[in-house]
């Protein structure tokens, strides 16, 4: 399986972002099966400030979702959308659709919802409610996530155990200007490797796409967020297969080869030994 | 707190491995809080091949805590040993003992039981049957667990849920001399990072202390392995605080401070996120 990873920057206004991701899509669309967009690509990362008015940033999500299926249908790939939905008058969700040479294939709604200064998003987004379920494609079953899921080694254990082949997360992750450089470094190898450790888990490969470039916060409370791009995608050993860059655009290919799943499984069979009847304690928020 | 681990070969008798282990913890005892020995510490790593009369090396299981025991008080330090349990006639536990200054403080079975060409280990111990239990000592509440357990995201997880304040994982890994370097490094880089990604997604700390040196094939089906050493240890934010070599005896202290759990879990507050009531296909094989 050949997959796209775009990663780029957020434009002055929806069209010219969108433009943006095209022109990024065609340098890459003929050699490519899958392409995966960063988290809410059509636009800024609006979570910064809590500000009703952005809600109306989910009013096109039926004509965005059109739009995306005509982008999949015209370029011949399966392609993997972030995008605000909007459910019902006041009723939000952070929702990743997946679009299958012009057919909707399905959609997963961000299950955890993070809430972190800069990151206000148990505003805007109601929790999902469509659980933890991967999506079949004509190029295999996709276990679609998004952005603070990968935190969660739970959400991928759940996509593994329902027949995944890929791991996939659109992301919008950055630093903050004011934080001292040896805890950047810390940030962004914690991120990469926990998400390798979800691939060396479950036996699975993951693709995860993030955004690049400073966007301040419009709300002059913070300095702004520097997103720091670092897309990447690993085999089911949690090897690197390609790490895109902390500052540049970029739509990069990369072959994932699924025989390996079994391979990889066959000679680390985690699934053989989990002790599910002793995991009752998962189920809870503490055990004290 | 400040936590020894204590990587070491395995010699011609118990008795002289002992002697060694022993001149490795008179190294560092004085410095130290917590002692960490590897997995089985007391002989070779007896599970390459299916023989019963290795069983034998279990009978003096209640002697080999007493000593333990009168090592961790004699020095005055909490260790961590491990060892092989004969529970009754025709059933072992590979078993992991807390001695906390001349105190039992606590008894840990091996859940996760592997079984592959070279590690016959559900040939020789039963499941552990006490759950995954942090135990209390004077100088925190350890979540020990052993070897195997390391690949399985939802025991640390349930350690995290009960309160442990680190992770410790004495182990036996290493590689089989015939396979590709490749292999090799994916091994061991795959071996750390999913740790340290227990690490991350609990915000805990984390010691892991794995043996060192080649050990023969006593059955001469296969060579034998070379143990990869790389004992370590990693903060909160899987952030490394010190690694051991791949090849050399080593008796290393490191100073771990459990204060920055709760500073890692303020800024990344993943168990106030998650979903416990969609997690239930956890408690499942596998939900086909």
């Amino acid at each position: 399986m050949r997959v796209a990873l775009i990663q780029q920057r957020s434009y002055e206004s929806k069209e010219a972002t969108i433009k943006r991701t095209l022109e990024l899509i065609d340098q890459v669309a003929r050699e490519a099966d899958l392409i995966v967009l960063q988290e809410l690509h059509q636009g800024p990362y609006f979570c910064q400030s809590e500000d009703p008015s952005r809600f109306d940033l989910a009013r096109d999500f039926e004509l965005d979702v059109e739009f995306w299926r005509w982008v999949s249908e015209g370029r011949n790939v399966v392609l993997v959308a972030s995008l605000f939905e909007e459910r019902g008058p006041g009723l939000y969700h952070n929702s990743a659709i997946v679009l299958d040479r012009g057919q909707i294939a399905g959609k997963y709604r961000k299950m955890h919802i993070p809430d972190d200064p800069g990151f206000y998003e148990k505003f805007y987004f109601a929790p999902g409610d469509l659980g933890f379920e991967p999506i079949d494609t004509s190029i295999g079953r996709l276990g679609v996530l998004v952005c603070w899921d990968q935190w969660f080694p739970e959400a991928a254990r759940i996509m593994a155990l329902k027949g995944a082949q890929l791991l996939i997360y659109p992301t919008a992750i950055g630093w903050f200007p004011e934080d001292p450089q040896e805890e950047k470094e810390r940030q962004l190898d914690a991120w990469i490797t926990i998400q390798r450790g979800h691939a060396i888990a479950n036996g699975l490969p993951l693709v995860c796409v993030n955004r690049v470039g400073f966007e301040a916060d419009p709300s002059g409370c913070l300095e702004g967020i520097q997103f720091w791009g670092n897309s990447f995608a690993c085999g089911p050993q949690g090897e690197l297969l390609v790490r895109l860059s902390t500052d540049q655009e970029e739509a990069q290919v990369v072959e994932i080869d699924l025989e390996r799943i079994r391979e990889v499984r066959n000679i680390w069979p985690f699934l053989r030994d989990r002790r599910v009847e002793s995991y009752g304690c998962l189920l809870k928020r503490f055990c004290d």
